[in-house]
This record gives structure tokens, C-alpha cells and sequence, in this order.
């Protein structure tokens, strides 16, 4: 499959570098055309992959995975632009992290709304699907790092978009995966973030992860 | 131990059995010395159980808990008397769901404060900790109705106290506890709140809890 990846940090580079090694071809975007940090993922890759703009990842992926920081993620989406992910999924790993108050972190937008929310106001036409957001990202492409039963939550309005997103999962390894319901679910996983935070300053490391132990 | 509890709902009806049953001395407290639903509670118990004002109730504790609504939870405080909580380990159970703007509810404090730290500023010379309020109120007092390993979290600044509320936790059945550092903490553990009411409404019902698996 064709997918275009929305930003070029460890996010995207793990995700996209995932997707490669299960044989999908991958297009990593940025606000210019050529950046380091892609092509030197680029090179990593060997074969299926390549960058561009936000714009050109958007346009090559048959789906379309959000990794950019949820503060610039609508800017970075109004880049990629509205016609090149309509009738697309539009998987959303992202977490509205405000540093700009110190540590730690508060969200930019929680409670009542959400950046997964948002995202899916201002792109009617895209199949915004909420997961991911909750988890490490090294976890996320392999949760076998954390021995156990662990999960993965999904959210968003349309069923077959997170039916597809449910594939990718477990071609990533996950096993249960949760789906929360419509878009506004998304409050509940990025609101997850500050116990998050707060666990990996305990554990004193990243390397763990939600279940939901049911009765 | 003598142990007064603020609130007369099914969670300090439910606390209050359970730390009867361990053999402590309990006093419901409420805004009025007499309470329908208290007294009804106080006949249940047959032995070592009374009600009384919220001051009565925080008088009696060596140890209290507030098991008050949130949104009413510094009022209940109030009443109780600075100088009842004074010097005391108070258990702070609530979780700041505000219902007036519909379903689902919002938080009416998150993100940069919490409840637990109102509490906390409020009342300086209590020892207060923050726990349980992630959990439903029957799973509380029985964690074994949740199959398999679960947690409970505990947040405070009182290392002395935590561990007194925690042999407490222990003698419930609890036998992971994490221990999330300060009061600070308990904008983590409230802002479970959104995922946990998603999840109730996912797998109809709230016997289901939060482990965190490690790796």
C-alpha cells in the first residue's frame, strides 16, 4: 500500500520505517521539499521509500498517518491540504503537548475537545482515526518490548477507516485493540497523557503500556 | 483504627463497610447530623458504625476519607473544619465530574490543577492522598473482581502517609500499588476520568480496571 507519513521526528521515521520493512511503500513529509532528518531516513530504507512536502506525502498515500506534534498538526495538515486527504483515512498519532509553560507538559486542548476532534472538524472529508497516541514509540511498531497483555485503543467516526487501521495494528503485532467509539473518544486517550508522563518519571522509562484488566 | 468519612453515596457507604468489616470504627459523615442513607448504612453494620456531621465524622477519624462528589468536595471540606483534618491522613477518593453541561461530563478542574491539589491547598496541614478514584466503587473494596494483575494508584506528598493509606489498600486486597509521587499527580489520575466513562460505555458495565504492564 501507498502511504504517506506527516512529519519527519522519531514518530514518523519508526512508523514509516515499520510500514517499509512490511513491504508498503512510504512517502515522509515536512514543510520543504528536501530535509535532512527525511533523507537520511530515506538512505536508511534501501528501497520503497522516499520525501517531500506535506503536501506530496498526502497526495502519494492511500492512507495518511499524522505524526507530527498535535501544536502544529492543523497548520501542518492545512499544508498538506484538504484535497489531497479527502475520502483518505487519516490516522492521528498525536498528542496536543504544550511545553511552552515548562515541565510538565499541559494540553493545549482537552476536556471538552480534543486535537483528534479538531482535526476531524476542519477535514470533514478525511476518516480521522484516533490511536496509537497512547504508547512509546518504539512499543508502537513492536509490543512485544513490553511482555504481557497490553492495548491499543481506536477511535473514530467511520468503521471501515478503523477496520483498515485495525489491520495495520496487528500487522504492527497488536493484539487487543479497544475501539472506543466515535472521534470524541480522542479526549479520553490524549487526556491519558499526563498520567502517562508522570509513569515514565516513575518507571523511569518509556517502555510500558495501558490494559484494560476487564471483570 | 477510628476512620470518619465525608460523603454518604454508594462510595462511602461502600469504604465504610468494607473498613468495618477490617474491624475499624466508622463514622459516615453528612451535612446533617442525621441522614436517611446513613442511618440505614449504620443498621447494616450491626457493630462499630455511626454517622454524624461532616465535622462529627472528621473529628472521629484518626484517618478520613472524602468520599464526596468533587464538584462539592471543598464545601464538604469546609464543613468539616480545617481544625478536624488538622495533622490527619485524608484520603481523597473524588473525582471533579461536572454533569451540568451533559453527557459525557466534563472535568470541572484538569490539565494544570486538580481537585486533589485544591484539597491539598486548602487544607495545609492535612496529609491528603489521592487514590481508589480511578477504580469503580465495588472493584475498590474487592480488586479479585477483576481478574488478573490491576493496579491502584496513590499520589501525595506525605511519604509517611502514603504508606499508612497504602497498608490500608493492602488489607482491601491491593496488591499492586503505584505510587505516582506528590499531589501533583492527581491531575494524572483524574483526567482518567474521560477514557474510564468511554470504556464503562464500551464494555457495557465498570468492572474492569487499569494495569499498567512493564517492560
Amino acid at each position: 500500500m501507498r502511504i504517506g507519513i506527516l512529519g519527519t521526528g522519531v514518530v514518523g521515521q519508526t512508523i514509516g520505517g515499520k510500514l517499509v520493512s512490511l513491504g508498503h511503500d512510504v512517502k515522509l513529509g515536512s514543510r520543504t521539499a528536501t530535509n535532512e532528518k527525511a533523507a537520511k531516513w530515506v538512505d536508511q530504507q534501501r528501497s520503497r521509500a522516499s520525501q517531500g512536502t506535506f503536501a506530496d506525502a498526502a497526495s502519494f498515500g492511500e492512507i495518511v498517518f499524522n505524526c507530527t506534534s498535535g501544536m502544529v498538526s492543523l497548520e501542518a495538515l492545512k499544508a498538506a491540504g484538504a484535497a489531497n486527504l479527502a475520502g483518505k483515512v487519516l490516522v492521528d498519532v498525536s498528542n496536543p503537548l504544550d511545553f511552552s509553560h515548562g515541565m510538565p507538559p499541559t494540553l493545549s486542548v482537552c476536556n471538552s475537545d480534543s486535537i483528534g476532534e479538531q482535526i476531524q472538524r476542519t477535514f470533514p472529508d478525511a476518516k480521522v482515526v484516533k490511536t496509537l497516541n497512547t504508547i512509546n514509540t518504539a512499543v508502537m511498531v513492536d509490543p512485544s518490548l513490553v511482555p504481557g497483555d497490553h492495548d491499543v485503543f481506536v477511535g473514530g467516526n467511520d468503521a471501515d477507516a478503523k477496520l483498515r487501521v485495525t489491520e495495520l495494528l496487528r500487522s504492527f503485532g497488536w493484539r487487543t485493540i479497544i475501539d472506543l467509539g466515535d472521534i470524541s473518544s480522542a479526549r479520553g486517550t490524549e487526556m491519558l497523557l499526563p498520567i502517562w508522563l508522570r509513569l515514565m518519571g516513575t518507571f523511569k522509562g518509556p517502555t510500558f503500556n495501558f490494559h484494560i484488566a476487564r471483570g
